[in-house]
This record gives structure tokens, sequence and C-alpha cells, in this order.
């Protein structure tokens, strides 16, 4: 199996020494390797039809700042230029655009690659294009790390629960926010919680996007396309950030056993991103920068979910999940 | 694609009723009907090629305490009189010998039928015999149900962290236990919580099974052989109960803010299940009759997993995910 990998960053980097790393479990499994033909970042790329070693393009990015000694104008110019079976896309979120994601993505969909993505721009924006096409050209197009990181939910969902009538789900689905919120249980003012998430590097130096509830409100997009087949974007989520949660209301809160999460929600009429009271010892009060799911079935009533919602190595876990169902699929 | 149902308690009925409900859903998903062509009970059983009606069946039961009019000797000559695809094998657990279930699933795998069970026994003691049969004949074995009910763990294991290295697996398998331990954190005698645990229907008049640990000891068998790739049987497993808990070890527990929790774990060269002390509020802390399992892995760090671990339905939508994943594959 042939991957090119686009975007080069935290996450590209860790999901090439992921397929570095599992080159023994693709053998025995699957009876063939994996190889990276082509990685590209934002201004270089290198690519090999025989394959390129994993970790020298790690290193090569450390030493030099970039992927590759060759720039390009054309980004799909040099995605045509190797073979390739999936396309693994991971280059930084443009939620009002898609970015460049979005074009790679659909360039290697209309060329009949399968795509592995967690990017929420393309997603959030043009999910049910995306799908369309991978389904009318017979290519996979699987996204599971772009909600939760680690924490399971797309797949789950799609797959796992597949027979269940899923009600609703409520999630957290942004750790930075929670880091805040548990520290503003203990008493934090908000400006101090954000700092510390700061200093910890939970939080950007730019924290709107976070704290605003931007972020949650791309992955309720994302569940209500994907897991609700409905046809909505971001602009459909009724959103309400952190940032107007006093140390008053969370000590109100806290006198009634009561905690306050940034809670996403979505089902079949639902779309909304808000802080909202959990009861104290209830799963959705998670403190931490876990992120969790509560994911409502008829059948099976509530399955719950918790797991790392970020991280280098957790996103790049998301990616290798759907690789692993891609080539199980692909057998 | 035609079941054939073997074992129409509580679950085979549930399982009947779910195959009605989900009409549309198999129509839509995969353009095929899911026909029952046979059901089996201990003493009776009702076959018809051109499939029956799956709410007759069950109500037939429900009225006569029989599935069909007809007995028989040899229930291989019943499974044999009719064309099937799939086996669902529902029937009592029996973890000594293994029971029908393990000559039936034996049976169907060697015809080269796939088959679904949520029968602890046949797994529990004979299942690296069984997945080998299984994969020389070319078909699939699949057991979700059997460990936490509608708790999804195996196939998410064995499937979506596929690529991941589980380095163990901690959790609440038996949610009779977790109702009595969580009625004596309130103060509650052992004696008195079991009692309350029977009255609600959660424990049997006989409660050795589940508070001896014998029921969470099969579990983790199930999850040693099938996730750690191990080769073992219940009596390879430490096993300590719940009924020498005290209400003063409860107390001291919760004087060190943590309460008592009965564990199954298992790893590479663990395999227990026993009374733990957890910290309150951590995961495995849980409190009520749910199911819940830490699985821990290399890349993704901690996955949680939280869902009903047992129940009509519950048990029925776990048979469904493995008939989702059965038809997906064999699409």
């Amino acid at each position: 199996m042939r991957l090119f990998i686009c975007g080069f960053g935290t996450v590209g980097q860790g999901f090439a020494e992921v397929v570095a790393s599992r080159k023994g479990f693709f053998e025995e499994r699957f009876g063939e390797d994996v190889t990276i033909v082509g990685a590209m970042d934002s201004r270089s790329y290198v690519t090999s039809q025989d394959g390129l070693d994993p970790m020298s393009i790690v290193i090569g990015k450390a030493e030099n700042g970039r992927v590759g000694p060759d720039g390009y104008d054309d980004p799909l110019a040099v995605l045509d230029s190797v073979d390739y079976d999936i396309l693994v896309e991971v280059s930084p979120t443009d939620v009002k655009t898609g970015g460049t994601g979005l074009i790679t993505i659909r360039h290697a969909l209309e060329c009949g690659k399968d795509v592995i993505t967690v990017n929420k721009g393309p997603l959030a924006l043009r999910f049910r294009e995306l799908m369309d096409l991978a389904e009318s050209k017979g290519c996979m197009l699987r996204f599971e790390g772009s909600v939760g990181g680690a924490m399971p939910i797309i797949n789950l969902c799609r797959e796992n629960l597949a027979g269940e009538n899923i009600r609703s789900i409520r999630g957290i689905f942004n750790g930075t926010c929670n880091f805040i919120l548990s520290k503003m249980d203990n008493g934090q003012p908000f400006e101090q919680a954000l700092k510390e998430a700061q200093q910890m590097g939970y939080a950007e130096t730019d924290p709107t996007n976070d704290i605003e509830g931007y972020d949650s409100a791309c992955k309720v997009v994302i569940l209500a396309n994907s897991v609700f087949g409905r046809d909505v974007t971001f602009d459909d989520v009724e959103i309400t950030g952190i940032t107007s949660i006093t140390e008053g209301a969370i000590a109100l809160a806290k006198s009634r056993n009561m905690v306050i999460r940034l809670i996403g929600e979505v089902s079949d009429t639902k779309l909304s991103v808000g802080p909202r009271l959990i009861p104290r010892g209830h799963a959705l009060g998670l403190s931490g920068t876990l992120n969790t799911a509560q994911i409502n079935t008829d059948l099976a009533g509530p399955v719950t979910v918790q797991g790392r919602g970020a991280g280098r190595m957790e996103t790049a876990s998301a990616i290798l999940s759907d690789l692993v169902a891609i080539m199980e699929a692909r057998r």
C-alpha cells in the first residue's frame, strides 16, 4: 500500500513514525508493505516511487524545517507525479476556505484514490460533496481523527453501531476548554486558567478557536453529517464559548453538586455547542484534557467513550485505524 | 442473509425482534433481506427455507414456552435440515463442557457457515480450536456480545484498534457485582445488597457465578485469547470474588477517597479477577450496573468505554453489530 502524506507538521511526522514502527504488523496482518511514496509540506515536497524511508523524512524535516529540497507551485502536479493508493491529508485546518486540504482531497478522490484525513476544514465545509465524490469513484474517505483524536467515535458510530438508531451524541470535544473549566472548578479565574493552559501547550497563543467553541463546532458538524446523515455546515451550529463563564457561575454550580462543561450536542434536530451544567460524577463531568462522548442509541442504550483528544501520536493512531480499515476492505 | 438462531431465551427473542425492526436498514445498507430460516431452543425447533416471521416465533415461544411444535434428538440434524448462512448461537452458557453451543458452533464452522455467538462457554473453553477451524474454512466467528454486552470492546480492540500495541485491559465486566459494591459504598452490608440485586433481577437465585468472579473470569479469558493472542482457559485466571469484602474494608477505602471494585485485568502476562482499590472519580470507580473497560495502548494512550453489560436488547444489539460486520465483509 503506497501512501502520499500531505501536510508534514506534528501529525504528519507522528504518522510517518507510526508507519515505520508498524512494518512488522502490516506484513503479518496483510502480507503487504506500507510505503510512503510522497510527502509534502506547505513549501516543499519529496517523492520516490520506490518508497521513502519514513524516519529520514522526519529527521530531514526537523533539521531543515522542510520536508524536501524542492519547492512547488502546484500541489496537484506533485501528487500526480507518483503512483499512490491513499492520500493521507493532514495539512493545517482552514475552516473558512478548506485550504489546500480541500483541493488535494478532492483531486485524489477524482483520481480514484482513497483518502484519510484529520483536517476538519474540508469536512466541516464540503462533507456531502466529498462523500458523494468518493462514492461515485468507488473510493473511501475516512476521517476518524477529525473528531476526538484518539477517542474512537466516527468509525464506532458508522460501523460498530451501524445497526443502531443513534438518537444523539453529547460530548466534550475540546480538551483545552475542559482543562480550563477543570481549573476553574478549583477556584481559578478564567484568565489564569487560560494562561496555565497556554503554558502547558494545550492552548495556542490566540486561543479563540478553542475558547469560543469554534473547534468543538467543527466536530459537531462532522458528526452531524457523518453519523446523522445531515447536510449542515459550521454556520448551522448554535455556538456559545466559555469566555463569559464567571467564577460565580462555577461556584453556584458547585453548590448544587454540578460542574460546567463545554458540551457539543448533535441529533437529527439539534446542533449546538455551549456550556452546560453536568452533575458531578456524570461521564460528561470529566475533568482534565481528555475528550468524551456519550452516544445514545435505541438498542444498546448509552455507550460512552473517552480518550485523548489531541497529540502527535494520538492523532496518528486514529489515522492508523483508518489505514487498517482500508487495507482490510481492499484485501 | 439467512440466519439460524440456536437458543431462544431472552437474548434469542430480543435478537429476533431486532431482525424484524431492522428490515428497512438491511435493505437500505445492503440491498438484501435478513431472514430467519430456523430457530431452536432446548427442546424444540422450527424451520422454513422461505423464512420465518420473527415476531411469530417470539409470540409462539411466549405462548407455548417452546419455539416450535416439534422436538428433536440431534440438534445438528435440525441445523442441517435448512440452508443458512450464519449461525446465531445464544444458548445458555455452560463453562464446564461448553454445552450444546460448543457442538453447534463447531458443526456450523465445519460446514463453512459464519457464526455469531454471545455464549461464553465455548469461547472460554475452546477459543483457539474454534478460531483455527473458522480460519481454515474461510468463515467468521464473531462474539462482540460475549464480553460487556452492549459495551463495544471486542471488535473495537480487534478492528478499530488493530494497529495498536494493546498493553492491558482493565475493566468492570460484571454489573451485578458492581451494583452490590456500589450499594456497599452507601453503607449496606453485602448480604442486604445482594438481596436487593436479586429483587431487582440483576442477580440470580444462585448468585455464585457472579459474586465469586467466575463470570468476569470468562470474559477475561475471552479478551486474553481474542485481543492478546493468548491461549488460556478459565483455570488460568487468578480469581477472587466479592463475598469476603467487609463493611470495614469499604469504610477504610472510603476514608482514603477510594472505592472497591471487582476488576478484571488482562495483558500479555496478567490474567486476574479480584477486588481492587480504585480512586473515587477514576473511570474504573464507576457506580451502578454499567460495565466499563480501560484499554491501554501505546499510541492512543488510554481508551475507555462504558455501556450496559447485559439485557435483552443490549445483548441483541451486540449481535446486530457482528451481523452488520459480516454482511459488510461478505458484500
